[in-house]
């Protein structure tokens, strides 16, 4: 799925300027080998729209630096306290904490530059922007990463807070890449489903996540199994492996059925969703 | 110079929306009895333009926001350890690092929100948020807290290590509301001089920093005198006392020449740069 193209855009979006040590981690982080899923999303769904993938760069590059800051402070020490992302050193090992700090402050506040900086109209630019925000802020991920933390205190959880939190921490960024792709195209009416989609899409995601997180070594993974260590809920916990993987394939059937309620045909947004469901890592 | 309408809208729009503990220790460290100079900043050019304050709620907001996210990452213990701000515990004291972390971020991505929200045209809104983004981000102030942790290691510095600092790590925020004044007021055509006196405001608004940290308590300032404590580079160290005030008073005079070259006499600016020059904390 690599597309040469598109890392080199990343690159140059993340080392223009001023060189300094914080730009040095940012441009580590963000060039980290990660799968780029939410900017392919944004592409595929583009392309089933009957337009060239070049035409979602920066906002894909915008949701890739936001997602690589999340992943940044995710990390740290007083957070999860990760030592590897992607089979790599994290960015405070690799740096260290107070420049993996700035490195994810930077990447945020930058991912909102580069569409500023694209060529599109004023209109679409806010509104872009405007998601951005919204997806990723206090009432979108952050939210989850807020409820997340609240969980780890519960002791009576239940499949349902699990669910509510990943509707927040990772159902946001995936479908923020599909409500970008409907207004570069002009297909706001597809926004409704496309958000139906995005919410069975996240929760699906991080149910495989959880599934992987058991089925795999960190080796495969590439980054601790955390999450199995700091006794966080995960789908496994909660439901075990067969449940887990029925809500999968459940899941999966309702993204199916809600894609026919789309103003396109979706060959190209198709293949991604086959990718995902069947990763292994 | 208290201004209940603003604080009350920064509160407004702190607290709208999901309640959670990161919107609690956002609301607590945004609300915490800052001076709000930078707003005060764009409130007073607003004025001496013909434009009432209230036009420049939104983006003293955002740049407040912005100030406010940069002082809790800034006083987190892998930063500048403060445990204390405004004179009372910094946002880490007062919830935990990790909310801390995730505060910053919620309102650094809050700030560019709160502007996209706001009545003007979207020319004008990209306009706004490439500035705020442009001067707070990787090569503005970003770039001046990696000068300033590389300036830690440093053996033999100079005055002009510091002062190159202090051109983004206090300047560049100090400008950000001229800036922001000129494009709401449609006078462009000043934003050469007002980057100009932004420059001479920030490093004189930072040598009287280092001036007051070692001729007031920390009851007085309201927070730690970290800087001595952390054998940080201040202009008193490097200049001396009386030199340092020396400074000051000859910034004055050129921020008092430069002022002549606005399209607009400065009476309301004036009150500011005023209230800036005589502060005791």
């Amino acid at each position: 799925m690599n597309n040469k193209d598109f890392e080199d855009y990343l690159r140059q979006q993340a080392t223009v300027g001023l060189p300094s040590r914080t730009k040095e981690a940012m441009t580590y982080s963000l060039m980290n080998g990660g799968k780029r899923i939410r900017p392919l999303i944004l592409f595929s769904l583009l392309k089933d729209y009957g337009f060239k993938e070049q035409l979602g760069y920066p906002c894909g590059c915008a949701i890739e630096m936001i997602h690589t800051y999340s992943l940044i402070h995710d990390d740290l020490p007083c957070m999860d306290d990760d030592d590897l992302r992607r089979g790599k050193p994290s960015c405070h090992k690799a740096y260290d904490e107070a420049t993996a700090v700035l490195a994810g402050d930077a990447l945020l506040t930058r991912a909102f530059q580069v569409v500023l900086e694209s060529q599109c109209s004023s209109e679409k630019k806010c509104a872009l922007v405007s998601n951005l925000t919204e997806y990723s802020g206090i009432d979108g991920m952050i939210y989850g990463q807020d409820l997340d933390m609240k969980a780890e205190t519960l002791t009576d959880a239940h499949f349902e807070d699990l669910q509510e939190i990943e509707v927040y921490k990772t159902a946001k960024l995936l479908t923020l890449p599909m409500v970008c792709a409907a207004i570069l195209a002009d297909k706001e009416q597809d926004i409704p489903v496309l958000k139906e989609i995005g919410v069975h899409l996240g929760i699906q995601f991080q149910v495989q996540d959880d599934i992987l997180d058991v089925t795999s070594s960190a080796t495969a993974l590439g980054k601790s199994t955390s999450d199995t260590q700091n006794n966080k809920l995960t789908a496994v916990s909660l439901l075990g492996l067969e449940e887990s993987q029925n809500l999968v394939a459940k899941l999966d059937q309702q993204i199916q059925s809600l894609l026919n309620d789309l103003s396109t045909s979706t060959s190209s947004f198709q293949k991604i969703l086959d990718f995902l469901i069947h990763r292994t890592c």
